[in-house]
């Protein structure tokens, strides 16, 4: 059975499609992008050198400009950016059965609760799968025995999350300090390939 | 690195025995067991033709009363198994660094919520898993392509969850009808071994 994985090119989303793979689905790993940076240049590196296919989700501009006025409005980006996974994830469900992403027990944005679980599912006719079970210790200990990693701190070149494209939007609109304080600069971890004792 | 999945032969436990395998731990199955009933019979028999380590996790039988009077006190077993999972988790945490059960999306019991399960976490040091991720369609549809299963009416040789000794005490305490009424008779999947282009 086909399964999409939202897929940023961090440990959360390479550990689901890894779980995924082995349990026997034809994964693809899809990251959305809404035509403003082609900010999922990083996804699909960590997807090729993983051996996934990779497929770019093409999403109306529209729906990235809804959220970037969301998240102005509030001067807090969660309530667009849970905003922007449930249209991206509905776009996925139309044409894959299964859909998931890296969701952890201990995130908080982007998250569905099980209300929102439960309507997706039955309007769309998918099953929705998450890292719901899973911690962040967990997912931090597996993806060092199965991935090859660099920790660094975020830029628009190495990263694929909602934050790039949406980032690059507020820029554009109000300058660029206001996108630095609503996004301040961190350091990630972003997966370039399997351990050496690791396969596909 | 070792991990323990609370095992009962039905296929939630053993489809988180498989990610689990697949992504490298060493996964053992316990089993609790309060010293009433060999209830952990059926469930030695899944973990053997799956090829898995099946471990009896002996716990004291005072664990078992302590439930046994809660869910009297109730007049429904929710609360009482709920009390006895988290004791059960506990005493595996004492022994492994990873423990998990089938838990999914949907289930209601044995159920730990958010803060119960950061509470077990730091207290015992340990990294909790669950299926919380995952709903039953998913899982039902996996187990269909994984194992081998055989659907039938629980009784008290071919299961090995919780509520076979607790309906054993009762019946004993009450006599057999008081647990009939607590526990009605239901139809379960066992799992009893893989499907045939599947692999250990």
């Amino acid at each position: 059975m086909k399964a999409a994985v939202l897929y940023s090119g961090g440990k959360d989303s390479s550990l689901m499609a890894v779980i995924l793979q082995r349990l026997g689905y034809q994964v693809d790993l899809l990251t959305a992008n809404f035509g403003v940076f082609p900010s999922w240049k990083s996804a699909n590196n960590a997807a090729s050198n993983l051996g996934f296919k990779h497929r770019v989700l093409k999403v109306d501009r529209t729906f990235l400009e809804e959220t970037v006025h969301m998240i102005l409005k509030d001067g807090f980006p969660n309530q667009g950016i849970n905003h922007l996974h449930r249209k991206v994830l509905q776009i996925a469900a139309e044409e894959y059965p299964v859909v998931s992403d890296g969701t952890r027990r201990d995130d908080r944005v982007p998250k569905l609760d099980l209300r929102e679980i439960q309507s997706f599912e039955d309007s769309k006719g998918v099953q929705y799968l998450s890292l719901a079970g899973w911690g962040h210790k967990t997912i931090n200990q597996l993806s060092e025995q199965l991935f090859d990693m660099v920790k660094e701190p975020t830029s628009m070149e190495n990263n694929s999350d909602y934050e790039i494209e949406i980032r690059y939007l507020i820029a554009q609109m109000e300058g660029e300090g206001s996108a630095d304080k609503l996004f301040p600069p961190h350091i990630q971890s972003r997966v370039i390939g399997w351990r050496e004792d690791e396969q596909k």
